[in-house]
Parts: C-alpha cells; sequence; structure tokens
C-alpha cells in the first residue's frame, strides 16, 4: 500500500525545501523532487492514497519523551490511560511518546517494569516506549539497569527530591551513574532538593501559607540550581551522561550551558508550561485556581526572565528539546485534595495533546526557528534517547510518522474540545497561529481533517537503543 | 540524464540511513530505501550511470568556506589559482568554495569585486562563492556592502591587525557591524590584537629573534581572545551577528561560548592545522623549516591544551565549522622571503584538497561523531553562508554535490601526490584511515577511482542569500 | 610644640578604640589608653592644645587620589586652582591630593611635570603628590617614566580614549605596561573606547542629539567594559599591576573582580558621582541643567544598578577606593561652551570637598562599614600610592594628618557655602548626617569648628615611593 | 606594672613602622614613637621590664581559630589537652584558640558546652574561646544557637559529612542558617559531600585498597568542591553568613571567590598543611607512613596546582585567614587504628604549635607580604570571630598579647623538640627562616629566648561578640 504526500515543505532540523513524501506501507519509501515524474504515470496511478499538502509543512511525527499515563501519585493516577492519552497525543501531531515505567521506593524495578509494560500493551493509538524511573536504588535495581538495556530502555529517571518515595541520596545517585557509564545508558535527574523544599512547605503550612502560590514560594529557584549543579557534578565525577528533567529556573539552565562549554554530556529539557506560563500570571491565581498550575518544578516568576531564559536556551541548544512532562489530574476529586495544603495537590499538567502547537506559537512569534521547531518537537527527542533512524527524520527507511502542519491553520484549545481525560484545560483559550491537520502513525492516517482514524492497539512498543546525541 | 548512487550509506547532520540517491541532471530527484523497487524495471534499466557505494559513506559534496586563491599578499601571490585550487579541491571531496574577494586599503570594493569575478571567471573545477574583505570602511565601501548582498555577497571579512593594509579600527567595525545589523549581513572577523603584535614582532626582531618559531611567539593567546572579546562585545553593542575566522587559541573559543550561552549570535570556524598541529611540533621546527606552517592565527602550543579544546568545541558547537583558510606558498620563491626575517614570511597553508580527509581523522580517533563531520564539514557551512537546500544537503531538488567516502580506504598525504601547486605539504606524511573514491559535482562524476573527469569552467558562481544559521 | 586629641574614637581600617592620639609637631607621636596617667602630670600641663574629640571620630586624613588643579581641557581650564582647590580639600577633611601632571601628545613629559611642581609649589594648604598622565608614549617618555620613580612620582596614567590629545594605542599601551613592570610603576587607565564613542558622537550629532544626556548615551557600558578588559588583559601580557580610574559600569567592576579572582594585581577606583547620581536624575535634567554632571566616564542608569554594585564592589574590595576626579568647570563661560553640543561641554565634576562626607553617609545608610569608610577613603588610598606610615593611618611616626569626624553633626553642600571655585554644585541640597570638625595638616590644625587657619604654601610635595598595595 | 617593648618594626593587616609599646598589667597602654621623650626619665626608669626587639617584628598575638584538643573522635582523643596543647601554641606565638565544644548527635548542646568548659577550665596557657559544633540540628539545639551567642560562642559548625556522627541533612543547614541569620550568629561549615564519601570509601575497600593514600583518592576534589557550592547557595537562600572550615580544593576557592564578587558573606579558611603538603609527597608515603597526613579535607595532588592556589587566594583575600585545624593523634595507639583500613585512621593533625612559622616562611618566600601574614594569622581572626579590639591588634586598650619575631633566627622542627603532646611530626625536617623569640599573654612573658614561663590557668575564657567582618 502506498501513500503520496505531495506538494508540501518538508521541514527537518537543518532546513527546509519543497518535497514529496512516498509511503510504503509502514515506512517512508522515497523522498522526492516535487511532482516527479520518476515513478512513472502507472506507479503514481496505483498510489492508494494521495494526500496533499500545498502550502502546508511535512514534518516527522512528534515524540513527546516525557509522559505520565495513568502514573500513581498521593493515592490517585493520573487521569489519562495509555488509551485516552495517546489518542489525544496523536489528536496533537504526536506519533510516539516515552512514558516513565515506576519503582517507588522498596519495589522490584523488573516487576514494576513489566507491569508498565501490561497497562500499555494494546491501548496505545501510536507508539511508545518507556524510560525507568528508579526510586529505590540497590543492588538488586543496578542490576535491572542492565537487564533493561537489552529491553530497550537505555534511560534511568533518579530524584533529588520526593524522600521516602523516590529520592536517592548522592551516593545512590552515584551508584547509578556509575552504572550508567558502564552500560551506555543516560541518567535522568529530577534535580530539585526536596530537603530543603521539604523544609520550606513545612515552615510555610505552620504560617496559615496554604494556597497553590505557596508550592511555587516553597520550592525557589535555588532549590532547582543547587539540585541541578550538584548531579551535573556528580555526572562529571563518574563520567555519565546526564539528561535534566523539566528545567524551568533560568540559572539551573545556566548550569547546564557552563557543563556543555567544557565538553560535559549534559542535557536539558524544557516544558511548554516553563515556556509560556509563570507564577504570577498562573500558580498565584486567586483562591484555588492555581492548583491548575501546580507542577513540578513549579511556574517561575516572569519579572525574573525565567521563561525568557528558557527561549534563549532553546535557540543556543543549551536546552536541547520540549517534552510535556504530561501527568494531568482533574480538578475534580484529584486536584481538590489539596485544599487547604497545597502539599496535598497533585503534582501535574496535562498537556501531551498540544506540545506542537505550543511551540510552534514559538515560532510565529520569533522565538525560534522553523527547522528548530521540528529539531526540538521531532529530531532531538529520537536521537537523545535512542530511536533515530526509526523515528525523528523523514527518509527512506524510517517509521512512516508524519504530521502535515497548517500555517494557515488555527487551533483554539479548551477543555471543551480537548482529547485528553481532563476536565480542565491548563491552556484554556489559547490561539495557536497553525493546526495539525494530518498525522500519519506507522503508515496510517490516524487523524484528518478533524476526524480520528486511529484505534487502541495501532501503537507499538519500540524497543530503543543508546541514546546517539552524545559527544 | 539519470545517475543512481545505490547501496550506501546516507550520512547527514542529525545522523545516518541506508538510502539510495537518484540524481537527476544537476540535480538529485530523489532519496529512496535502497533496493527499492518503485521506479520500475524499465526505468532502472534506463539509469545511466549506476555508481556502487556499498559499504560506504555517501555525503553532501564538501564546502570550504575559507580560501585565498591567487591572493596577492606581501609581494607575492598565493601559489593556487582558481584553477589549480578548484581542482585539487575536488580531488579532497569539496564541491564548493568561498573565496575572499579583497578590497585592500583605498581601493574601491566593488571595483575588486569584480576584478575576482573575472579571475575565477571559467576556471573554476567546481561552485564558487566569493565573501568580500572590507579592507577599507568608509562610506563608500560601506554602501557596497548593500549592493554586494544583492549580488549574493551576504559576509563581509574585517580585519583586527595589519595595520596599513587590512586593520579597521573600532570606529570602522562598528560601521560595518551597524550596516550589517541592517542588511542582513554577516560580519566576518580576523581577530587578533595587530598594534601589539606589530610592537611585539619589533621588539623580538630587534633582539635578533628571526626564526620562523618567533612568528607564534610574537602572537600570544592573548592577542587573539583580547580581539575575539572586542569583537563579540562590539557585535552585542550593534546588534550584528559574528562569524570569527580561524580561531585557534581555547580562550578565544571560550569567550564564543560565553556569547553564545547569552543567545549572541556569534559562531567561529577553525582549521586543520589548530586541531592537529602544534607550536611545538611543527612551527617550532629547527632552522627555517617551520616556515611552512606559518599562518595566522599561529599553530599553538600543544602543552597548554589549544588543540584539544578545539576538538571539544566542535563537539559542543560552540565552533560551528571547519575550513582551511587555504592560502598556499611555495617554500622556494615565497616563504624563503622571510629568511632571517619571520615577518616576512608569506602567511599561510595549503589544505583544501585534505580537509574532508583530515576531519575524519576525527571521526576515526573518536573525537567527533560521523554525523558532526559531515555537519561541520558540509551542512552547516551552506546554512551558515545563505546556500542551504542547494548545497549541503543531500535532499531532492538539491544539487546533486556527493561525495562516496571510503572508510576501509587509505589516503596518504605527500607533495609527491597531491593536486594543489604548492612545491611541499604541510601534511607530508600523514595517513588517513579513509579515502574520497567518488566526488560529484552539479551531476558530473569529477572524481572517480583516482581519475579525475573534470574540468575549468564547470564551476558556476552561487549568489548566496543571508545566513540561514542565525538563532 | 604637643597637640593632644582626647576622648574620641580612632577609626582605622580594621577596626575602631577609644584612643587619644599626641602629636609632636609635624608627627604623631604616640597613641594612648584614654585617659591615661603614663605622661605624668608636668607632660599633660605643658602640652600646647588638647582638642575634645569626646563623641567623634578620629580619623587619618582623608586622601584624594585623583584632581585635576587648574587643568587645560579644551580651551578653558579646570576652575580650581592648586590654591583654592587644596584650600577647599581641607575644608573637607583631604589632608592629601595626588594631582595629575600632564603630558598632552607632543610635549615633553619632564618638562611638563615640571611646570606643574612650579603651578602647585607654595600654594597648596594640603600635602600633594603627583601622578604623570602620558598622554604621548615614545622612547623619551618612556625613558622619563624612570626618572619620575626617582621624583616620587610612580604612577602614570594612559588612555584609552581622546584621540589626538590623550589616546595611546595599545602597542603603545603594552609599552608603557613594559617599563612599568619594569620599573615597579603602577599603571593607571582611563578605560574608554575612544575610537567607537567618536563615532557614536559623531552620528548623535547628526541625527541632532546635541542635549548633555547624550553625553552619557554615546558612552554606553560596554566601551567601559571593553576597554577595561582590554587594559586587563594586556597588563596579564605584560606582567603590570593595573589601576582603572574612575570605575562607572558594573560589568566593568566584574571584569576587575574576575581578574583579582586570579591572582592579577588590578585594581579599581570609583567616585561619589558613581556612587550616588544617575544618567536618570542628574545627566537627563531637562534643557541644559544636565551639564553639570557632564564627566567621563559617564553618570550611569540606575535602573540597571550600575550605582548598587559600586556600593557592592567597595564592600567586597574589587574597588579598593573612592577618589573624587576633581575637575571642576563653571557653569558660566565654562559648561556653556557645550550649548548646542554636547562634546563640547567641558569634562568634570567638582567634589574635592566632598568626598569623606559623601561617602561617610555610605556608612550612615548602611552601604559600607565606618572601618571601611576610613579603609577606602585615607588607608587605602596611601598604600595604594606609597605614602603608607607617612599617610594614612594614625600610629606613630606618620604625619600629623588628623580628622575630627562628629557623627552627631551635619553638613549641608550648596554652591553658596562651598569652599571650591565653582559657580554651581553637582550636589546642591545634599545634606549629609556627619560633620568635618577639626581638620590637622601636618600638626597645623588648618579646620576648626567653622574657620579656617590654613594657608598657601603650608603645603608639601609627597616624593611616593613604589604602591604597598601589590599582590 | 609596666614591660616596654622597644626599637622593633610594629607590624599590623594594612602596613610596618618603627613603634615602641608600652604595656601595663595586662593591656596595651600605648604605641610610641621609638626612644621618644614624652614619658619622661622618671617613668622610664621604673619600667619593670624592658624587651628590645632591635631589628626584630612586633605582631600581635596569633590566634588560631580552629583547633580540637582532647576531642574525642572514633573511640580515641585527640593526644592534646587543653593544657599540653595551649601550651605548644604559646610556644609557637598563638595567644588564643578557638577551640570546638562538641555536640553529637543525640547529646544536648548546652550541656555539651558546659562539658568542654570544665575541660579547659584552669588548664590553658592563653586565652581561649569557643566555636559550637552542633552535629544534631533540632529544636533544642536551634534555641541553644541563641543562648550560645550570650554565652560568648558567636560561630557554629555543621558538618556535611560524617552520617550520623555530626552529618546535618540539607534541610537541617537551612535550619541552622535560618537561625543564624536572626541571632547574628556566623555558620561554619564542613563542606565534603559525605554520602559520596562514604561509597568510595566503600568500593575502595571492596576492591582492597587500603593504604592511607586512599584516604585522599575517596575524597575527590569534586566531593568538597560540590558540597561548598551547596553552602554557599544555601547561605544566599536564608541570608546567613558562611565560614567554610579548611578549604583544600582549588574549584572550592574559586566558588568561594565567585560569591564574594557578588557581595555574599562568604569566607573561608585555609591550614598550613593545604599550603605545603600534597597528597604525592606526603599522604601518598609508602606504606603506613602517609597516615601521619590523613586529615579531612584530604592533602591535594600539588600536580593540579591546589597549594599554589590557596597562596593564590590568600593574597587575593579569597581566603581569608589560615588555622591550623589542631587535631593531633600519635602514631602509636591512634593512627595505627588504620593499618590495613585507611578509614579508621583518626583524622587529623598537629600544628598549632608551628602556624606562625610555617605561614612566615610564605613571607620569605613571597608568597604573601609582612602584612598579610598579620593579617591572616592574628587580626582577620579576631575580626571574623567576634574579639578584635581587646584581641588582634596593637593598640592602646587591647590586651598585650604580642609576639617577637625574628627574622634573623631560624627554627627546626622536629618531633624532637615540639612542645605538642604527640609522637611524630607532619613537618620533621622543616626548617623555617625566622622565630619566636618573645610571647607576651595579656601581659605576661610565656615564652622568652627559649625559655616557658607561662602557667597552665593563666589563659582566659573569652566571650566573644558577633563577628566584625560581615560586609
Ligand atoms: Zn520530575
Ligand atoms: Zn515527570
Ligand atoms: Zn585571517
Ligand atoms: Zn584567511
Ligand atoms: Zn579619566
Ligand atoms: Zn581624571
Ligand atoms: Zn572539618
Ligand atoms: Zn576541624
Amino acid at each position: 500500500m502506498y501513500t503520496l504526500i505531495t506538494g508540501g515543505t518538508v521541514v527537518n532540523a537543518t532546513g527546509s525545501s519543497r518535497a514529496d513524501v512516498l509511503i510504503e506501507d509502514e515506512k517512508i519509501a522515497a523522498v522526492l523532487e516535487p511532482g516527479s515524474n520518476i515513478l512513472g504515470t502507472a506507479f503514481l496511478a496505483g498510489i492508494d492514497r494521495v494526500i496533499d499538502a500545498t502550502g502546508k509543512y511535512v514534518i516527522p511525527g512528534g515524540i513527546d519523551a516525557h509522559t505520565h499515563m495513568e502514573m500513581p501519585f498521593g493515592g490517585t493516577f493520573a487521569s489519562d490511560t495509555f488509551e485516552t492519552g495517546t489518542r489525544a497525543a496523536a489528536w496533537g501531531g504526536t506519533t510516539t511518546i516515552i512514558d516513565f515505567a515506576v519503582q517507588y521506593a522498596g519495589e522490584d524495578v523488573l516487576t514494576q517494569f513489566a507491569r508498565w509494560h501490561e497497562k500499555a500493551a494494546g491501548k496505545c493509538a501510536i507508539d511508545y516506549a518507556f524510560h525507568q524511573i528508579i526510586g529505590g536504588v540497590n543492588d538488586v535495581s543496578l542490576a535491572a539497569m542492565d537487564t533493561l538495556i537489552d529491553e530497550g530502555v537505555s534511560s534511568f529517571k533518579l530524584f533529588m527530591a520526593y524522600k521516602d518515595v523516590f529520592l536517592s541520596d548522592d551516593g545512590q545517585i552515584v551508584q547509578a551513574m556509575q552504572t550508567a557509564s558502564h552500560n551506555g545508558g543516560l541518567l535522568m535527574m529530577h534535580a530539585e532538593n526536596g530537603s530543603v523544599i521539604d523544609l520550606l512547605q513545612k515552615q510555610a503550612l505552620e504560617r496559615g501559607e496554604t494556597d497553590p502560590v505557596y508550592h511555587g514560594l516553597t520550592r525557589p529557584w535555588q532549590t532547582e540550581e543547587e539540585a541541578t549543579y550538584r548531579a551535573i557534578r556528580l555526572a562529571e565525577l563518574t563520567g555519565a551522561p546526564l539528561y535534566v528533567v523539566h528545567v524551568s529556573a533560568k540559572q539551573a539552565a545556566m548550569r547546564i550551558a557552563e557543563a556543555r562549554d567544557t565538553g560535559q554530556n549534559v542535557f536539558g529539557e524544557t516544558c511548554p508550561q516553563y515556556l509560556w506560563l509563570s507564577l504570577e500570571d498562573q500558580l498565584g491565581a486567586p483562591g484555588f485556581e492555581g492548583s491548575k498550575w501546580v507542577c513540578s518544578t513549579p511556574l517561575r516568576p516572569k519579572a525574573h526572565g525565567h521563561q525568557d531564559h528558557m527561549w534563549t536556551s532553546l535557540r543556543t541548544n543549551d536546552l536541547q528539546l520540549v517534552s510535556t512532562d504530561h501527568c494531568p489530574f482533574c480538578m475534580k476529586g484529584q486536584k481538590e485534595l489539596g485544599l487547604g495544603d497545597f502539599t496535598k495537590i497533585p503534582n501535574g499538567i496535562g498537556s501531551v495533546e498540544h506540545r506542537l502547537d505550543l511551540i510552534y506559537q514559538g515560532v510565529v512569534t520569533g522565538k525560534i526557528s522553523l527547522e528548530r521547531w521540528v529539531e526540538i518537537c521531532c529530531t532531538t527527542p529520537a536521537r537523545m534517547f535512542g530511536m533515530y533512524g526509526k523515528k525523528g527524520v523523514l527518509q527512506p527507511g524510517a517509521d512512516a510518522d508524519v504530521v502535515v502542519y497548517d500555517p494557515q491553520g488555527k487551533t483554539n484549545i479548551s477543555a471543551q474540545t480537548h482529547h485528553m481525560n481532563l476536565d480542565y484545560s491548563a491552556w484554556e483559550g489559547w490561539e495557536i497561529d497553525g493546526h495539525v491537520d494530518t498525522v500519519v502513525s506507522r503508515g496510517l492516517v490516524v487523524v484528518d481533517d478533524g476526524e480520528y482514524f486511529g484505534h487502541a492497539g495501532h501503537g507499538q512498543y519500540i524497543k530503543r537503543g543508546l541514546s546517539q546525541y552524545l559527544i
């Protein structure tokens, strides 16, 4: 079966050009001069489906490298299942997610990994892969890291916060890094100083400071910057590559930039909320409204320029990619748990559906280039996490994950219309000057012209290789 | 006419994959799955030439963004003409050069530009473009910068050294930068503090220090770093993008990295000689031997780690590309002019033939990745200087400039065998663990299997657009 | 003849304590426990004068290391002569000035030095010394630097601005630094990029921007920072110690701090105007009013925190002392020369009378400590410029230069009441929460209780030694 | 009773001068011009003791701000008691120590403080004060910090290493810093990442690496630098002043310098061993010999320039003072505990007797100035820890703690001749080009011409005030 996407402008990480993309079954077969007659009239006549991309961008399917579908947290679960979450992702032009399998302290890593496989199997609309959270570093979990590499899991996330749940102490971090430096894995780090945050939270509650804004005020930039720097230094000590998740403080981004200047393999992602939203405008909204934007690291004051610096860091490649950290909790029954005590608000924002759009708006407003949009949303995630070639690029042999994006279209974001299982939108009322028109996942058109043609189970598990981004 | 390069591994800036490349006349028509049958048997049978690239790399033709063919300097001329120089370049897999049209102080820019066009017209084996050296900033030359943009010259080189010949003072530099910040041009800078160097040279000669090594010792890293920093600061003041040529001091590279960390459009190139050669081993060779490696900026002490730092900067993208600064002078009759007075040695090294090979050796020895090799030698030069799409990438619609590179081959460099018009080699005796097998220039096979099929005049002038690399 | 200052708190650079100071003729004879009976009743009865300093601070006489009495500039002369200027200094508790002998380009250094000696001889109310401005670096002036060391002039000021008047190019700067690194002299630098400023001024005038505020806007912080960094780097290259005069830009101060962190002998002074005044409030005053505050380096925007950073740098000893750069020009007949063309406004502010008071106000407002006030106004100037022991400290054997300062007093600054020969005050209306009560110069009470007892010719020339502050 | 020190050169932190010092009972009564006749013949005749300091330096008595007399550690006790240790200190010109009262985790702070008072009472040859180690931060110990301020203890030491013994986690550190930022106390920090060190030690032992050199190799500079930076950042977060003890890694010193550049109250001490000794030459000595130099932080490789950088930092005042961290353990019965397991070697070196001499050798060899020697050994310790005026300076009213130091003398260091209770010397065979001739403690000559005249119980407890060094 052949599909031809014709007339569009193919955008990749280094530039863009007019070209046609020919899909054979689940793979890209060729990239061709537009209107080329080399295929022959007969062949062209036999093509099953022609997608007219005239005036539109043709890009590799988006890869969201940081999601938490149905993740258990604080007695509740992230509201999107693998089914609802991947369907919403598809709607937004994301054709691969990397979700986090979770080992809490005390659990067995491989058992947990198997459990996550069970959750996802047969449910996903798009392809999926796993990182593994290591909530308890010990000899068994360290050994499991080697096993997981063979299972296609080449990245391992540790936490410097959330004591007794996820937190690894510095010695444990060094052990995991030593393991990664030997087996080629990539160490991902939630870099916040949990010990200090726990204290500041306790003190805030004692002072009667219970509103959502205190979530941000008890996680000052110093707690992120210090932890980021510590992680970088320990990575340097062990020779392990390091990937810092959800960077939001400009000072943390500066530390990452410094480390890279010395040639260290240190990388960082940021998320749409740290690019567009702020402590003043969203987290500090009156009453309990701010709970919608409680996530960690927190939204930061725009008065101090954190958001601008995130955009600059994306431009300079001091941050390498944008993920969503999709971890949705409904207001009703979930966020509400933190009424009267901000520390009980489940942490997370749901954006898996809107990443491509929200970052494209940065192209529209001159913050990044068109090519950089593709690089940070599609190409680098594939390279960083060992899927490039199969994913992240439009070239012969690659999976036919393709998005046709219309720069003349418009997208209005609202809980009324979004496809995530979430009773509010963190982006309610946002208008995007662009639109995801058509989404192809491994050759299957799953979204086209506002209609959904995908199905649970189409998505396959991706065994990832080692990072292709190390220097 | 069709040519098919088949069975190879196509390498681009972000990754590599098995793919066939189909050329129609002077352009790439398609990139296809290897062994694909979509073209049909009839079409395949009619292909004029099939190049078997099995086991080899297929990459975009190299772009050498810094050459000085037949440049007048100190009463003599660089020994390669456009004819001999571009032919040698082709032998080495370079299919485009950007040469420098020269306005010396007192001359008219546009007259000089026309003169350079005359020199090159009908002589070149491969495509060529021009930067313009502005040796005398004044109202006329500033106005000429606007004209030249329309002529396809979007980059302008100033000098902070060579008083009364090239040197612009800081006020003149600011004027040129103001012009560039308005017309979109890219300011290139030879960043050495000429005033200090002139003094140190005079003092050295007064002390009887006349050997070639004093060329290096009178240009200490401080003279490069200071000038680099000054250029960066003036660029920041004016908003102009800046490209620092032939970076050799690690401290200068650090300044560039710092500026980029703040989001400034500051870029830097280095050259093969600053990656592999040193003041101790080459420039400091006994007697007059060291004159072979007299170039500016000079070779630097490896004891201080400059060379290692250049590689690191290439890895981290704090330096963006590698050019040769090809400016060959024969020992006999040219370098000899400086016997007994190192300041009279013509400055320059001839490497235009060896750039791809010498940097590939960095892949072999683990200094950079295969993709980065292509990026810094082919793709970024095209993007930096406004030729991407036409050059620098293997995609439909691009010029069919292609190199088939054999990682199993060997290349021995020697004046006995090289094709540059130069009576010695700066790289005599170097062995490269790779080999340029086939070179295609705009669809024409110019080199294949050790034979040359090109001709003077095949190369065309490229009108370049504005830089596609600005952030 | 004996004078006893009794009951006060002696403040020095490291701390303060209650102590009496006994003066014998022109020197300090002893520092004693207050009320000590070791002197014996007979001796005490024979003391000629007792100054009651109860409740007051007793400090070494102030040293203003940067003044320009009757300096020729732009066709006019600074309005204070050595007679009027030193008398005003005495009123304000300054008992030593270091003025600048001036060699303009084309003049002979030693001839000029002799001329300055003539101007000052027999005129000064307080002791005085000279720095030498070298406006024309050449073999003769370099040789003169050695001679001047023997004459008690151990510091030499160069300029990176004022082309054809004062400006030295970088090669000349290096020559002077080489000389200083051999003879032990201290290189002082006016660090502004004159070439860029000249251009920006010309462009501003062409745009019809003629008001005083453009004096500041055409000397942006980059012109100061760049020049400061360049001077630091050249000093590093030559091994010469460097003292940057009138630092006003925070970025320049940061460069000095960085250099000191590496152990380089780099120092900086700032002036009261850069601590308290700003481009917005003073230089940008409506109409021609701003001309009162035209000085170079210029007042800088407080919105960018320059003034705060100057205070911080004084606290951290990244700037070492405060001088006035006293260079007064009257509004009438002098500043007026620049009506309609800000580049013709004579550059300078008159503050020699108010330095101790203005910096003491920083103690009152918590910006620096009491000890630091004495250190930056009295002790470090003596050490920096080779007079310590004789000046800058209250200890036996030192010159009896003493100020009794009343922290309960008040000082109102106004052109109506000041003693400088200046028809306006840059500090009109300022109230200081302290007061200079008594000033002793080499044993002579020159000011006491609002009356002046000094006389022209009391002040002697101080032959200075080499800097005592180098590390 | 009167004592007159005559004919010497009085050296203080800013300079030196010829002066006589008159002592009345326990205090300094006057500093006088040498040979002054103001005292009168009769008075002079009645002076009880005249000390001829001709050709010698007269300096304030040394203050060793970091000692551990008879400290319990790992089942044994530091071998010097308050009696033997303070006597040895006196021999070396130190007239005040600040020792550490110790709260181990689980103990009560005030009880422990009282215990330390008991140990010292009636035993000391010279004056003494206390810092308090807080080994267990909790509400009781935080409250005790306020009480201790009133008891003359204004500095509190925490540890980032030594789990279950001393270590505070980051939240505890923040709590203690919050307390200090309110009560004016100074937070002292043992800055090493204990969690990482514990792991590296365990891994080393598992590999059979048991020799003393592994003590250094398992505490790489990263563990010190990271902890130092973390402490600085937490201090910045809380507004507390911070004093980092025993800095030995150049990278840690750089972090301190950076923090000071921003105006933060961050200080650091180093110790003689980090200035003169190294991992290669001492700690790495063959066999068990290296155990003599096992201390924490460890001796560092001189190949990496740590020692040079410590000297530079002292010059630039990025480190403020030199203490000994005197914590002696005999080879026999104590260091031996670690035979076959370096982690069991008691940590510490005994130097309390040699600090003035060892740092004076830095003056002789041109590393620091004479004045800086006095500043870092005598004056700044007094200012830093709230004793200035009474201690640290030669001025009327100050305690008569005076050392006459002979720059023509020689001192040979050896366990044969030293006065510490220690069966070896870390400095065996060192020759110092200077000699402590006479030591006066609160008016009593305790050492003179190689004889000891002091006695246990002469030393008094000093109630210290708040730091006088904060900016
Ligand atoms: Zn996280
Ligand atoms: Zn997450
Ligand atoms: Zn050049
Ligand atoms: Zn060149
Ligand atoms: Zn000046
Ligand atoms: Zn001046
Ligand atoms: Zn310690
Ligand atoms: Zn200690």
